[in-house]
């Protein structure tokens, strides 16, 4: 009688080294995958070529790519082309002009409508709030506080046919962690871009998160696979 | 030195009964009004053009139009041109085919995002949990739910700058309640329109949407101000 498939996950799919390690993850967990990416007018294009190999590489059974209107992100330094990221290695001491508003809010907001299209009940998010740039949407608390609301959104999840998951395997460990599992569940890091401000589909190198990235590796004990400009 | 000015509301605006009355009552509270408005395929696109005709007869600061890519409503008959609106006037015994999935959940994440922006506090949404097709993210819970998140969701409300609060003004009274409450703060109801399959900018007058409308200008003992087909 339950013609629900439980098995669905809807994975938020940047092309990144944590949203990467995340979609690995869920297909080795034996979920059939939604791969879900956005094209925002954000500089790292290239990151959507790697999300779409990627997809494919871990066997996704569909890959949505929902195309954003960017004047919402216009204020941010990794939408808008004015405005520069920051390359100094300083430890911000507040939350940094790398940040989007609402990014992870919207981008779950449209997991959702996914997960009730295709009757998910999981949602992958490679959020991390140890390694990370202190953005407030990453936290768990956040986490909670949506899947709640999630739970009170959906025609579906009202009448207890479903119920919505979000799903944080990357949450609480390190980046060194976050790498060591990508490997043991087959990610290829030089075929993902976290960079903030890519060359030619290149890692720069010196922005925040090129830097996270590498000590990430050598915490890790395992060479660095990312493709670098220089 | 406190920078923000509190008087900035975002009000989301679709053009229809509920959202115009919303507009007109920030409007008179005296905000600063930021209208938001959304154009992802649906039937009712003359709705977008009373929308503006409304944002600037009630003197918005600024009116946002922001474009969804609308694969993701393509289940609903709202966004589909191939699914029929019902018309039969039957009372629906579940959450009828008109319902978009995570619809207001999207649209007040895009709320967010602006409001963090402007840094306004207060976003306006015309939802009704009386006289309405029962879904589920128009009801109080939801809506509580949307802003404990919200508040854990951005750079400025979790450094205490802004506090993001949900204004529901007519959710908890009757259609004919929300014309009256309309037309006391100035309200053209011929320039809003709620009709679920409009034929030539024009209400058909069968939907549920319009009984609904029609039943409520009744009940209010106001002449239906609405411009229909027939």
């Amino acid at each position: 009688m339950d013609k629900i498939n439980k098995k669905k996950a809807i994975v938020l799919l940047s092309g990144g080294l944590d949203s990467t390690t995340c979609l690995a993850l869920a297909a080795n967990l034996g979920y059939e995958i939604y791969a879900l990416s956005f094209d925002y007018g954000q500089k790292q294009n290239y990151e959507l070529e790697l999300a779409k190999y990627n997809a494919e590489k871990f066997k996704a059974k569909d890959h949505l790519i929902i195309k954003l209107d960017n004047s919402v992100f216009q204020k941010s330094a990794l939408a808008n082309q004015n405005i520069e990221v920051p390359k100094d290695g300083k430890v911000p001491v507040e939350i940094p002009i790398t940040y989007v508003p609402a990014r992870n809010t919207i981008f779950l907001s449209y997991a959702l409508a996914i997960a009730e299209t295709v009757m998910a009940e999981e949602i992958f998010i490679g959020v991390n709030s140890v390694d990370y740039s202190g953005y407030p949407d990453c936290r768990p608390e956040f986490i909670a506080a949506f899947q709640k609301m999630a739970n009170l959104a959906l025609k579906e999840t009202v009448e207890n046919k479903i119920k919505i998951n979000i799903n944080t395997p990357l949450i609480a460990i390190s980046k060194a962690e976050i790498i060591k599992l990508g490997k043991e569940n087959g990610v290829d890091y030089s075929k993902t871009l976290t960079c903030y401000d890519p060359i030619s589909g290149k890692a720069c190198g010196s922005c925040e998160s090129c830097r996270l990235r590498k000590k990430g590796f050598e915490e890790a004990g395992i060479a660095d696979e990312t493709i670098y400009f220089e």
